[in-house]
């Protein structure tokens, strides 16, 4: 069976990883947001791809989400001193080595989602793991002022408290799907939405040119399962961006917003238990849904969830 | 009194230093080698730069010459595991810290020049610090296959030991001296060459078009320090330079690959007290020589050959 799933960091990650134990003969490809990407002190930061990586090949930080584990700060301590860059951000010594080892393929003019291939022959995630896009799209934040910031700056040093006008995507007209990923929706037995940030992640990936025609066209069922739980994320702000695009933060609101095939691009929408009076509504309204528990609390309930999301299309093998 | 020093890494480092200690308010102008600088896993290494920086800001690894105290290797041990790069060559943590701001602001646009003067005013090494250019150029190395290797390959991986037919510099003709150099040579009071390999370190120098004619016109007295004792170079593996471009390695050799000015650049050489027996044959050849004890033990008997080399050309105050 091949499982096509779009991603953000954590929740994705995480999400991933239970669907992982739950088929782990599945062939799984993973579309990351890379719209979180940056240059940082000269090296390229793909803090989406790393968390995935991270997470499916075993390295990661488990309390924190992301990161590695046994983590360390000295280069980034040192750093400091120099009264320069972004002192909010934080470059662990271990993550730093990622970030060289990429950087240095990329400037041997490798394009990213071949440089993402290299590193994971290290971590072995157990899924083909693709950048969105080879070109640099980041994600910027008009704030109030008018002022655009990088999504990381706005999201990390300002916890998202700075009231968001709109997102903007640098390059984002030139850009296009990197390879295999257009084909891994098309070729896809089921397409997933994993609870990732909805606006900049998933909506980031649903802007590269192309991607949402084939999530639109895939003979492939695609499932959501909703980052929203009882009117607030389950991790993370995603609130702050909802409400900066006009969405109300609710697991209804979150699946008008992603829409209904063929304009929108879901045909099914898992919600949280404690969103159970929402199923009907959707039903009414022409969706598939389904409230079950949707917290991820470990990695086989996580596998429950990862199964009552294909459920819900009737791809659970 | 102003005081212009054409330096490589350790020799030169120390030898300033010393020359610091003796005279603590001359204005020196160091001119640093940076023709072993490299791109190295997209980070930018300037060898000499930095052990000048950390040796005169205190801060450098006593008893290797160069790098930082209390250096770890986090970064590099975890990037090895990528099978990536210059597995021989070590980035240190801190050291690593120093690159990325570096680059930074290389990318940010700055010339090395100035990029330079922003890191010092973190280490305060009490003297003006100036790459010989802002332009990238480096020293690579021809060995007997043909093959041309980057200087700190042939230097750190092979330890000098594959023979070297010539040794190159990338993009020479079309560099031109840092902002400050030619002016720190014809505004000198007196222009030091310290005990730095002959080929690599001063010798690119000597090749960045206009410093050798400097050099050559300046009103100040140019003096030298040999950095060959007994037939041996004190530290590195000059001599395999020397052979490499058909010098012998001695004392007087070298005295005359740089030559008296106005054809070469020197005016007085200082040699060690076991080379004693060349004086009289350089004074013969219209040489200012003299022999002391060169080796730089310690603090004071480095201030001693500073104020011995300047002495020696009736600049000591």
């Amino acid at each position: 069976m091949r499982i096509t799933v779009l991603s953000g960091g954590v929740g994705g990650a995480r999400f991933t990883r239970g669907l992982r134990a739950l088929l782990p003969h599945a062939e799984v490809t993973v579309i990351a947001n890379t719209g979180d990407d940056m240059w940082l002190h000269g090296v390229r930061v793909c803090p989406d791809l790393d968390t995935l990586m991270y997470t499916l090949g075993g390295a990661v930080h488990e309390d924190q989400g992301w990161g590695r584990r046994d983590e360390s700060r000295r280069v980034s301590d040192d750093l400091q001193a120099y009264g320069l860059g972004w002192d909010w951000f934080t470059l662990g010594d271990l993550d730093l080595a990622t970030h060289l080892a990429r950087t240095e393929l990329l400037r041997a003019g490798l394009p990213l989602s071949q440089v993402t291939a290299r590193l994971a022959e290290r971590w072995q995630p157990g899924v083909t793991l693709l950048p969105m896009t080879d070109d640099e799209v980041e994600t910027h934040v008009v704030v109030e002022d008018g002022r655009a910031i990088h999504f990381e700056e706005w999201w990390v040093r300002y916890r998202a408290a700075l009231p968001a006008r709109r997102f903007v995507q640098t390059n984002l007209a030139a850009a296009t799907p990197a390879p295999g990923v257009l084909a891994a929706i098309a070729d896809a037995d089921v397409v997933v939405i994993p609870p990732s940030n909805p606006v900049v992640s998933v909506g980031t990936i649903l802007a590269i040119p192309g991607i949402r025609d084939a999530l639109r066209a895939t003979a492939a069922p695609v499932v959501g399962v909703s980052p929203i739980v009882g009117g607030a994320p389950v991790r993370g702000m995603a609130d702050a961006c909802l409400t900066a695009i006009g969405v109300e933060t609710s697991a209804v609101a979150v699946a008008r917003h992603y829409g209904r095939r063929p304009d929108g691009v879901l045909d099914a929408w898992l919600v949280d238990e404690r969103d159970a009076s929402a199923v009907p509504d959707l039903q009414a309204a022409g969706w598939i849904a389904r409230a079950v528990p949707t917290l991820m609390t470990d990695l086989d309930t996580t596998a429950d969830i990862a199964a009552a999301a294909l459920a819900l299309v009737d791809r659970l093998p």
